[in-house]
């Protein structure tokens, strides 16, 4: 097999991410130089054929793009800060999690050196990556995504938020926050339909198909938003009171935890007793926001 | 348009989501009779072709199909107890939201009267009925969806949940307890990447193209769950609890409402002080099931 037409890419960091990148690099035929503070975890990926540098500095010169994926930002800046010199003129893609806040001092820090800076928020866990049905989300220097998109694509599908390096961040948080709050449903729902017998998998299998319709809300509420104004004329937050009284009483017969859905409807309340009853859904939004000054 | 070879139908109940049934079983050549206590919202149908009953004796006898759909299940009661002989040999379906218990109790009272009983959960909303990506959930007597689907699926795409009539509610409960919880962390994520500018539109482009990988990591939590164990082999507990410090980090930054994430994160920690960090979040199942005794 020949390597020759694919780009050289350097990865750091080989925890379960961080190995899986490498690995998915590797699958796919790039020549792949890879660093972790523990040597012995490159063990498995030097035997699919990846290069182990023994030093940070002769990792980030072995590749122009370099990919990071540790803990978090103080371990990044304390990996890379020492060789800053040796990055000079590559691009570092950033794939440690960390705040929009960490992200912007990440590449400001990085154009201080003269280093091309992407950030990016996997959407996904190590299994799913080299899979193109999800997503990695990059930000930051413009046209560095288009450039190396080839080398990129093969981790996961690249989704471009423009040249704001915090938006990786903030976008990452914001689809872990929608994550939690799913799975939380999701789980909670799962209880109380198993208390009567049903599997996860007969419930989950009807979650699954009901997502396309929860999309369809998605969308149409995102226009709401944008507008500013929450027309009811579907479902309203009076309604959705009375149908949350069901699940609430479902679920105290049969010993659900309820702390999430009293919290939903603690929030709808607010939003009735404010005088937004007749509002559809979206006008939650404003709970969540801060207060106007 | 001979409408011969459609199956007479009935809808009582003209309010929001009854007057979308009777329109779609127009909009589909169904000779279709309405009812509604309050009498008025006839009008629009009786435009489009429908026929108006004065009474509910009426509007049962007029078709082997009658779809109820009211406030709830009191209201299905009062409407249809003074004509339970008339309704002997006929099905109804009924589409009004209730508690899997009192669903059961209707089916009893049904086949006590000689009834043919479906009881049924709208996944959508008004404007969402007469669309095939959309879902209603069944249950109840055996065959019946078989029997009435050519007519039911006019409606949306039917769902056999088998013969225990309680289940369509309990589900109903369940996605709809699913659906709070996503709009609540797709709106507070709203508002998080709003606070930087991000349009509602563009965040929830990419919120929905995530969807595809929640349904992937649900579909495999369920196995999870079915089969009692929670590996986390891809993200533990202990990393969701290092990744919802960014979220809340943000969250603070921009003045965004905690109550939802700090709930996540209490609910965490717990299957965390319980020994089940190394743990995927399927074990936030437990959180939610009755104590054991
Ligand atoms: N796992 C997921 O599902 C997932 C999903 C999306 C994003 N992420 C993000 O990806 C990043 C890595 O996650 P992971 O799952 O790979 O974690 P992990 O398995 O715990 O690996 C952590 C990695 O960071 C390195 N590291 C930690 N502190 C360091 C330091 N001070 N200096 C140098 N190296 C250090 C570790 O090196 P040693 O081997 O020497 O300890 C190891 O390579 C995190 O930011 C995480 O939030 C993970
Ligand atoms: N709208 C939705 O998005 C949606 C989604 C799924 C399920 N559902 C369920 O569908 C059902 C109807 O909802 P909707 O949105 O159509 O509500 P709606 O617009 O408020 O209409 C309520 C209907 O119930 C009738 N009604 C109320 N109390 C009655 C009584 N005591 N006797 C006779 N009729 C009575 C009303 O008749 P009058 O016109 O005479 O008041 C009207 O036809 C509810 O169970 C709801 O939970 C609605």
């Amino acid at each position: 097999m020949s390597n020759t037409n694919k780009q050289n890419v350097t990865v750091i960091g080989l925890g379960r991410m961080g190995a899986a990148l490498a690995a998915a690099f590797l699958d796919a035929g790039h020549p792949t130089t890879v660093f972790n503070r523990t040597p012995d975890k490159a063990g498995p990926l030097v035997a699919r054929g990846a290069r182990h540098a023994a030093t940070v500095a002769e990792a980030v010169t072995a590749s122009e793009l370099v990919v990071v994926c540790v803990l978090d930002y103080p371990a990044v800046r304390a990996l890379l800060e020492p060789v800053a010199d040796a990055l000079r003129g590559r691009v570092l893609v950033n794939l440690t999690s960390g705040s929009p806040e960490q992200a912007r001092e990440e590449a400001a820090w990085a154009a201080g050196h003269g280093i091309g800076y992407l950030d990016g928020g996997i959407m996904t866990t190590p299994p799913g990556i080299g899979d193109s049905a999800n997503m990695i989300l990059y930000a930051g220097g413009p046209g560095l995504l288009q450039t190396h998109r080839p080398a990129l694509e093969v981790l996961a599908d690249p989704v471009d938020l423009g040249a704001d390096a915090g938006l990786a961040s903030l976008y990452d948080a914001g689809l872990l926050g929608l994550m939690w709050s799913m799975f939380g449903g999701w789980l909670h729902s799962t209880a109380l339909t198993g208390a009567d017998g049903v599997s996860a998998k007969d419930f989950t299998a009807v979650v699954v198909r009901s997502l396309g319709t929860m999309a369809w809300f998605m969308t149409t509420y995102a226009e709401q938003i944008d507008a500013g104004k929450y027309p009811g004329d579907d479902a309203t937050l009076d309604v959705h009171v009375a149908s949350i009284a069901h699940l609430l009483h479902a679920g105290e017969k049969r010993g659900i935890d309820a702390r999430l859905p009293e919290l939903h409807l603690e929030m709808m309340r607010e939003a009735i007793e404010a005088g937004h009853g007749g509002d559809s859904y979206a006008r939650i939004i404003e709970a969540f926001r801060p207060a106007p000054r």
